[in-house]
């Protein structure tokens, strides 16, 4: 697109009202319309850095921030996409504050909320909790809004999940529509979505389920290939396949990673958690069972072990569409023979990917910034209209 | 009130021009104009920013926080009143660096606040120590600004010290002006701040201090009730009891919880350490003496264990002004079977006042704004009014 | 200076074209000219807030803050700069982050940049790293930039590395020029850069090798004076040489402190570590050789004590011009009998310099604005002067 105008009159063409006022969770929860709006508001946005345009719709405000492990990526994604619209973050660390559960949760969101327009959660270590969990913050905001306790209702946007991680999914797609040309040029295109060896254990399931989750609604035969063990949630499986079918697309499962490779346009090669061990892990940090966690740890190390085949090797990669897959990763990742003996992917794969793996993650704090701005405007586009006319540049001059 | 016009007619009916350039030490050292021009810009502000006017009333400026202990509550609320001004909050973390007494105050003093509009600092936990630490601060900074060292001299703000947590009790006080329709009806209203038991040692003794401090002086009948042995600092009960002259209420105290709840509209049961404790702990850490101190610590839990039966059940809440008495609480707060086996208060009674009690919470970033406002600003109405006329919307439009 | 357009005329006047979008890591990697542009501009800063008028150039914008040790000073300048400018800090901590060397630097490079402005690294711990990591910053993120990933190449600024400590030098030369009321009155004025015991050890040499690089530029006598074995890096000693010599000025070394006393005009007296000494602790580090490090740890301490009587008494001070020399220190200094029992300074000396002393500090928030405004707009004296015609206040009026 050439000028703001394009995306305002695309936004104009879509319905996503709903998204007022509304929150992010999980991406399958989000219409078509609603999913594009994303995309096209962070290409506006990202159009209005690049020009000059500042886009500071908060003259005040906060973003707050509740991490439950420590992360570089993502604390920069949010700072950086709060920063941008105005709010300014404060974190609520854990290491500082005390965040339980029930009664606690509702005190503690509505303490934090007061001045809060936004509140990024990042909780994805224990299967059937960190979804939960921003649906109990989500409900006592809602609830200290309706009973004037608090002024406005801040926007969750969830940072991760055990179940989704829609800021990466949709910062990922929006790379691929951008390599790619357009969401009209996705229909038959082949996404491998793969398990790939890592020497270290208990990485979140959210990427895989988030990618197959999504990826499956532009028409793409997406592929999810694992060693027997490796399964995912099997909920999100079924969101795939339906969403495979209404796209006119495909989703398949495999326990090889050289099928999934085959004539790949895209391939997403990362390792991750057995869904089963993450939910006995979950279980034995609720009884405080160490030994239990230590002995789950060696198994799953061992276990790991047994698949270093699982890389993304040279070799591997000239079996894709003409040897030129897009070779796609959340970042970081273990990289054989340099963060690793062995690991996901060869060193020189990766180093060829270098600029496309950075372009993709500078998708994220627009991605993150596009949902705030949907949720916080009746009426997104008229505001970039607005914003527009204004004319205030990002950097004064 | 309907109109911002109004708290500019009612601010301009006071005198508080000493207020300018001034600090936020103790409640008991401002006038009762003074105290109500706080109470007036809290809410002016809360109204500006319920209806969407910017009160961003500095481009740009560092609010510094000093906190001795980890505080969720205070850090967002000061984070939150910062914010709403347009300052940046900067924390000096005694984890990252060494405040100490005397020269070094002096130079760190100095040299955190080249670009400093606000010090805002909690240190409450030594009795003798944390006022004098405040005041420290404030003259050399008063001297950096006379040596023309720092152009301009931070206003301090004491988030809680060993004498008075006039945020809290300010916050309080407010959140009664509106629950009982103006401070004009509060006459004759009494107001019981008692002691509670708490599992936990050492719990300050600036919230019941603070409460005793201030609302005498609206011509309640305020009732200190504890066991014998907690006692709170004398001087502050001869604050009270000049306060409750002046102001035709009254001050008594008592060693039963059930007298003092008899018939109160207002009933604040919370937990705090003996004073004279409090003194010897002082001492204990100042000679480094661990030993003492443990042996302190399991006296005094002890100590509390023997007043179990201070808890604000059902049965004393029912004894209550028509068993309908507002209960207040600084937060969080020991809640028998949630948060502990026994606590301060009855899980039925503190879950009907959940509401209420984050509404109490919801004030304190608007105090402390309020409290930078009339600090910063020769003619504050002056600057309200020309917010308003500026109109610039907070979320933009 | 009594106008800002003074101010604007002065840079005018200046050749500093190659500053803009350019990086700060050595003052004497700049031209005089360009030196000169970065006093004016911080004065020009000063000047513009205590006129209160905003120098907000930035509606939105990161600026990074990345230190391997833990500073208030430094963090609260650069937090200060920054926020003058209208950029957030984020803080990529290293106990929140690994940062390693290599492909890692390139990637997190690009991943903190995406929003980034500035990025202002202190990494002054291992001899022949600090200075080469920022330049592997800097390298990554202008090729990010190059490739389309980063929309702006952030500004590096330099807070410390192990060859210079550029913002504290020039903050120090600011301070002198004031004091002495213009580099015109410099010419033939002895400033003496001595050693001075410490009973800590591993101190930078950062700042003797920042001060003797940078005052022998204006024509000053600069005396460098140390015990034997405390030489710094040869390097920085050619290029003061070579400055002496353009400059019209000396730089003569010595091993008596008196000498370097003796009708100093300016002394600064302040430990520092033996550069062999620290070329050999970064070597220990690389090796992990903790038995190593505490065996050189001994070593340097028992050698600082053989030279307890290099300290900037009062009968030192009586020996330079007319007893009362301009005494300088980074701070914060080591005071016998108050930090320590044997230090840099006599207590009474420190005492009746803390209002200059703290003035000197006082200058690296504006000198650390000026490098950033420098290198953000192609005509900064344009800048100044529209900024000074919008007049937006920065507190409201």
């Amino acid at each position: 697109m050439k000028t703001l105008q394009d995306y305002i009159d695309k936004l104009n063409a879509l319905n996503f009202k709903e998204m007022y006022n509304g929150d992010f969770f999980l991406t399958w929860e989000k219409s078509d319309d609603e999913i594009e709006a994303v995309f096209t508001v962070a290409d506006a946005l990202r159009f209005m850095r690049e020009n000059n345009i500042s886009t500071k719709v908060f003259e005040s405000g906060l973003g707050i921030s509740l991490f439950r492990d420590n992360s570089t990526r993502t604390r920069f994604s949010f700072a950086s996409a709060c920063n941008l619209l105005g709010l300014e973050v404060q974190d609520l660390d854990e290491g500082k504050s005390q965040v339980a559960h029930g009664e606690t949760v509702r005190e503690t969101a509505n303490m934090i909320s007061f001045m809060a327009d936004v509140i990024g959660i990042r909780d994805d270590m224990y299967i059937g909790k960190g979804n939960a969990y921003m649906h109990e913050v989500v409900d006592a905001v809602t609830q200290g809004n309706k009973d004037g306790i608090l002024e406005q209702k801040p926007t969750l946007v969830n940072l991760q999940c055990d179940i989704d991680h829609p800021t990466q999914a949709m910062a990922d797609m929006l790379h691929i529509i951008h390599e790619f040309g357009g969401v009209e040029n996705l229909k038959g295109k082949k996404l491998a979505m793969t398990w790939a060896y890592s020497p270290s254990y208990g990485k979140p399931l959210s990427v895989p389920q988030g990618i197959i989750g999504l990826m499956t609604r532009f028409g793409m035969d997406v592929v999810l290939a694992h060693p027997e063990g490796y399964e995912v949630f099997e909920e999100v499986e079924e969101v795939a396949k339906k969403n495979a079918e209404k796209s006119g697309g495909s989703f398949t499962k495999t326990n090889s990673m050289a099928e999934a490779f085959k004539d790949a346009d895209i391939v997403y090669p990362k390792s991750w958690a057995p869904f089963a061990a993450m939910e006995k892990r979950t279980e034995l940090y609720g009884n405080g069972d160490t030994d239990g966690i230590k002995a789950l740890e060696k198994e799953l190390l061992a276990q790991n072990a047994e698949h270093k085949d699982w890389a993304c090797t040279e070799e591997l990669m000239a079996t894709t569409k003409d040897g030129k897959a897009l070779y796609m990763h959340c970042l970081p990742a273990d990289i054989t023979g340099v963060s690793c003996k062995e690991g996901e992917v060869d060193a020189s794969v990766f180093d060829r990917y270098r600029d496309p793996l950075y372009k993709e993650a500078s998708f994220k704090p627009y991605i993150i910034a596009a949902m705030i701005f949907l949720a916080k405007f009746a009426d997104p586009a008229d505001i970039l209209k607005k914003l527009e006319e204004n004319g205030t540049p990002r950097v004064f001059k």
